[in-house]
């Protein structure tokens, strides 16, 4: 099978490469000009929003799947600039679509879509299926929203795809602009003795679904590869950041104080958020494996392994 | 009442201001720099895709209703242009909502979207109804359920605001890029002897839903003053394009030769379309009352009208 990884430069698109290749794919990359791929792959440079450069890496590569992970996806960086939003994940992800679905051979697409979709969800509505109601309360989630509308639309005009709506996914190397990576990494940097046992959090009461990144990637394909539709990816039940935050100390082995920062305080949230995997599960045999211990034991090794490198790196 | 009208320069524009001028609102009109306003209003320059002069505009016209008509319009100029369509329908639409929802005063918005919205419509789904299923199938229609999402994104955070979908409106200034509009003004060329008795058309067998622009602009004051909600407005019932052409023939009282263009056959049609006007009529007491032999005597009139003024202006 020939897999083409469109936005392999962020924090899933290392791991999504090394299980394809460990399956036996061939894997060709592509990331924007600025983010190197971390992993050892064929890579190209491609801007999604470049039309032309989109159809002609379609071309060239000729891929059986497509796997489109590049986007903006951060919530606040989406909240900032909604027009550059539209652009990169909405607009980005016709171009890939139409023109997968004019190829002479045309690929499957995986389009990887979020959980956020779903937005402001009612508690008597957890967990969240497939069919529930979308009611997106952000750019980035409008932005998912409308990326799926436009795949929809090259579906039927004849696109085979597939829609990936994956709730929160950690693991090490995940940009600590990102909860649980955040906390993970300022108490490595207390560990290390960096800063001060201080520790600044933002809504701790707010419950989610978190799954393991090398969980999530193993759907990707088994999703890509199956039968089209679309999926929510999770862990079928939600903790909350209180309980990630306590964990992580827990490994960390350190006594911190904890402050809260108003400024870190996401407006107005849904305060309980998880989803039904019973689809993925029963079309697609996938279940996730790696429980969150060891995926916030990994991500804070992580970071301390990391630190200890940059600490020898200046000494 | 204060009205501010975005959008100010189209075809629905000018009959939207005459209609509230006559109603006694006090009417604010915008348009983009290359468009004049078609009425006599107090009118401004605002490109919608710039923040910040949607955000003044808005803070120094305090309006208790803003009319959202602004974007691009036509299909095909949208099919080319996908990041540009995003642009102004999209962000410029989240522009508007956006400052409304964070103005101390707000209003309420009337946001113009298009029955186009329900896209792939299968005939057992007809009339289509506010709560059929949405299978947006081009870029234009993308745009304006898009534009919908920002809408009612806003309107969870405290916009008040209401959604018209109508279905194809006609009437006399209509851009003859619009099928009745351009078959008036082919027949009122040849009536003037300006060209040969040969008509160009398109596909004829589609049916759809046609209303007078007087009728769709009374609509849009009924919804914006009533209760907020989604509505469809049309006809409730569908005229096939030859039915169109044939009443515009016997109307021009001209004898011509048709000649079915190829490429004015737009690509996968939904064979007939039309909605239910049950919620609006229910809800705000509205029911079209111009019939459409009249929008098509007054639209070839005035193709008919406007030829000899400028024959006037040549000679």
């Amino acid at each position: 099978m020939r897999a083409l990884v469109i936005g392999a430069g962020g924090f899933v698109g290392g791991y999504l490469i090394n299980h394809l290749q460990e399956m036996g794919d061939e894997v060709i990359a592509t990331t924007i000009a600025s983010v190197p791929v971390s992993a050892p792959v064929q890579s190209l440079t491609l801007d999604i929003t470049d039309a032309a450069a989109v159809g002609s890496v379609l071309q060239s590569v000729k891929p059986d799947v497509v796997y489109h992970l590049a986007g903006i996806a951060f919530v606040p960086e989406a909240e900032g600039n909604f027009e550059k939003t539209l652009g990169v994940n909405v607009a980005g992800t016709a171009n890939i679509a139409r023109h997968s679905q004019i190829l002479p051979h045309k690929p499957v697409v995986l389009f990887v879509s979020s959980a956020e979709v779903y937005g402001q969800v009612r508690p008597h509505e957890l967990p969240v299926s497939e069919k529930s109601e979308l009611r997106p309360a952000n750019n980035y989630s409008l932005s998912k929203r409308m990326a799926e509308l436009v795949v929809e639309r090259y579906g039927r005009q004849g696109l085979t795809y597939s829609i990936a709506r994956p709730f929160n996914h950690i693991g090490p190397g995940q940009d600590s602009r990102f909860v649980a990576s955040n906390f993970a990494q300022q108490l490595a940097r207390v560990a290390r003795g960096l800063t001060p046992p201080l520790l600044e959090v933002g809504n701790l009461e707010a419950r989610r679904d978190f799954s393991d990144v090398r969980d999530i990637v193993r759907a990707y394909r088994l999703i890509a590869t199956g039968e089209p539709g679309t999926y929510n990816l999770g862990s079928g039940r939600s903790h909350s950041i209180q309980e990630i935050l306590d964990t992580l100390i827990e490994i960390s082995g350190c006594k911190v104080e904890i402050r809260q920062d108003p400024l870190r305080m996401r407006g107005p949230e849904v305060p309980e958020l998880y989803g039904s995997i019973e689809k993925v599960s029963k079309v697609c045999g996938w279940r996730p494996e790696i429980p969150l211990r060891r995926s916030l034991e990994d991500t804070y090794r992580h970071w301390f392994a990391s630190l200890s490198e940059s600490d020898n790196a200046l000494g």
